[in-house]
């Protein structure tokens, strides 16, 4: 049932602008909107204890919860919309209601590649100066996963004063050297793309779609576990494919192609090529031991209660980062692994752990008798 | 020293023809020549027992092991040039040597889109017919890593009676969903560059080189650790650069970009685009199960002795795809785990522990006191 909360209706897209924004590397932007949803009624206080969680969505995520935590969303479930309210920022550089280089600018015209790169303390400092906006100072605590993950550790060193607990799903310290290389293959994918136009294609009939296609190709086989992939494709061909013929004929596919160039159809669907390429820098420039004496210092000034949870079989956030942050981490709420051939991607889909996680980290980061 | 052998000089490259050649696909070729390096003085039976080691070669290899197992070969070394003859032939679709898509075809122009997809058992096939040419019915053993293990496994199921043992290093019994998809999104990035010409760029000006480094950074990532590309190059900066200015500038980077850079550059120096989508596409074909009656029962009917080698950080063939083939070859000699943090590239570079491991393979594929 759709409440109003002092935040705007729940259950759909709102908007608010949060005017001039200068970007952590000095870049200067006239004016910024970012999107949100909230889930469920407000109750406390704007600026003291009160009933507020802050969701932080992923890459090709949006501030819809339901659309990608579902199952976890809803009145009686983990993510609890009958006790709590949940509120979800779209990524500033994002295209689901935040300006991005899809955005159109005060002159009129596409962003493109007047887009400045963004950090994640940027995405968060955004979010943090839209939270003002909107009167409300205090949270109980932040949630995210994936490049989520990686905002709700910014938000838990940028403005601790302004939580009672963060939980980290699938995410690191910083950007490894790998995930550096891995996500500059699908920015440079996406540049090659001559619809790509230096970023300026949304001026033109031109899309990169083949550029996000192939982006999204490379970046989906690090989502998903390698045993998962080989159990549900293995080797086989395409239905009414040979992908065993005379010559090579990419018409002629292996299931698991279909399937990895059925996943960048349907992003391209969804999701803009430019802040595909912003989101993924931001991801390349995610350090939290950036000025501020390096990872582990960082790590080790922080004060906000924080559980980790990591998956056994990430290929692109290896479970040995969650434990590195575990190690390392200020104020250690708490740790769990999810267990699951699916890989990272199993921050979205194990619903039944997820469950679980999620009820143990309310239980831990509120004392008992629950207050809210 | 060079010796001459009944196959020819040592440490050259030499050349056979092997006339007609018809693939696994049924596409029929011409006319086929093989490149091939011999190394060590041949000593024994052409059509009995004898001390020729085949070694097989992986993608982007050649049949200079000198190249690329030169510590492990020489006098004395595990690879003991005193004591074998080693035999290493450059793959059918390669570019060192042997019919490719480069090679000028018989009506005086290059083979480009005409040179067929070749599979594993091709290569194999050909070489087969290059030893019949060179007169050699009999070697003692084969080995090869990566693609070579591929190679060398399905000459220990063509041929069994060819020989007394086989090394099989880092390699699985098919490829897995998650090699094809990752195979193919080299393969079509290689495709996308507008220089490919759809294969047949070889009468042009063009070279397809953005194509061949963006797959061969991709490429790159699954041979390399991530632990070990991350202690490299972390988030650094590229010296001179600085990934982290105000916009995104692809000629501002970060270490591991321009690492990744430099081994396409490298690469394209050395290799021929069309080669390598022909022996990545015979790599996608790769499973010893086909026309066998599935991969378990291919294994199980085997009967050459077989030792197994695989490295703990293999991300492209993860261990178990290792265990997979002990657990269920039919002659099981003896399986080696190398640990290190390279990642699948240890099958070249940890030269101490190769040399123990072939070391042990050789004594236990001979029965004391050493014949040879």
């Amino acid at each position: 049932m759709p409440h109003t909360t002092p935040f705007g209706p729940t259950s759909t897209l709102n908007h608010a602008s949060i005017g001039e924004f200068r970007t952590e590397a000095g870049a200067m932007m006239d004016e910024v909107t970012l999107g949100y949803h909230v889930f469920g009624a407000f109750r406390g206080e704007l600026d003291g204890p009160n009933n507020v969680i802050l969701i932080e969505h992923a890459l090709t995520g949006s501030s819809d919860v339901a659309d990608w935590w579902g199952e976890l969303l809803g009145p009686g479930r983990a993510l609890d919309t009958s006790r709590w309210c949940f509120i979800c920022v779209n990524a500033l550089g994002g295209c689901h209601g935040s300006t991005g280089p899809s955005s159109i600018a005060s002159d009129g015209r596409a962003w493109g590649s007047r887009f400045p790169a963004v950090s994640i303390r940027d995405i968060v400092a955004a979010e943090r100066r839209l939270l003002d906006k909107l009167g409300l100072e205090k949270v109980h605590a932040v949630i995210g996963g994936s490049m989520g993950g990686a905002r709700a550790l910014e938000w838990s060193l940028l403005y601790p004063e302004m939580m009672d607990a963060v939980c980290i799903l699938a995410v690191s310290a910083r950007a490894s050297g790998w995930q550096i290389g891995i996500q500059c293959a699908q920015i440079s994918a996406i540049e090659r793309d001559i619809n790509w136009h230096g970023g300026d294609y949304y001026d033109t009939d031109d899309y990169p779609l083949e550029g996000l296609c192939a982006a999204r190709r490379i970046a989906h086989l690090t989502y998903r576990g390698e045993q998962e992939i080989d159990e549900r494709f293995g080797s086989d061909a395409n239905e009414g494919e040979n992908p065993f013929g005379e010559f090579r004929d990419p018409t002629q596919r292996f299931a698991v192609n279909s399937y990895l160039e059925y996943q960048g159809i349907k992003l391209s669907e969804r999701f803009d090529a430019g802040s595909y390429v912003a989101l993924t820098e931001a991801l390349n420039r995610h350090d939290i031991g950036r000025g501020r004496g390096g990872l582990n210092r960082a790590l080790g000034r922080s004060t906000v209660p924080t559980m980790i949870i990591g998956v056994d079989t990430d290929i692109l956030y290896p479970y040995h980062q969650q434990e590195h942050l575990s190690r390392n981490i200020g104020n250690f709420l708490g740790m769990a692994k999810i267990v699951s051939p699916v890989g990272h991607d199993a921050f979205l889909t194990e619903t039944r752990q997820l469950d679980r996680i999620f009820r143990k980290f309310f239980k831990l980061s509120l004392p008992e008798p629950y207050s809210i």
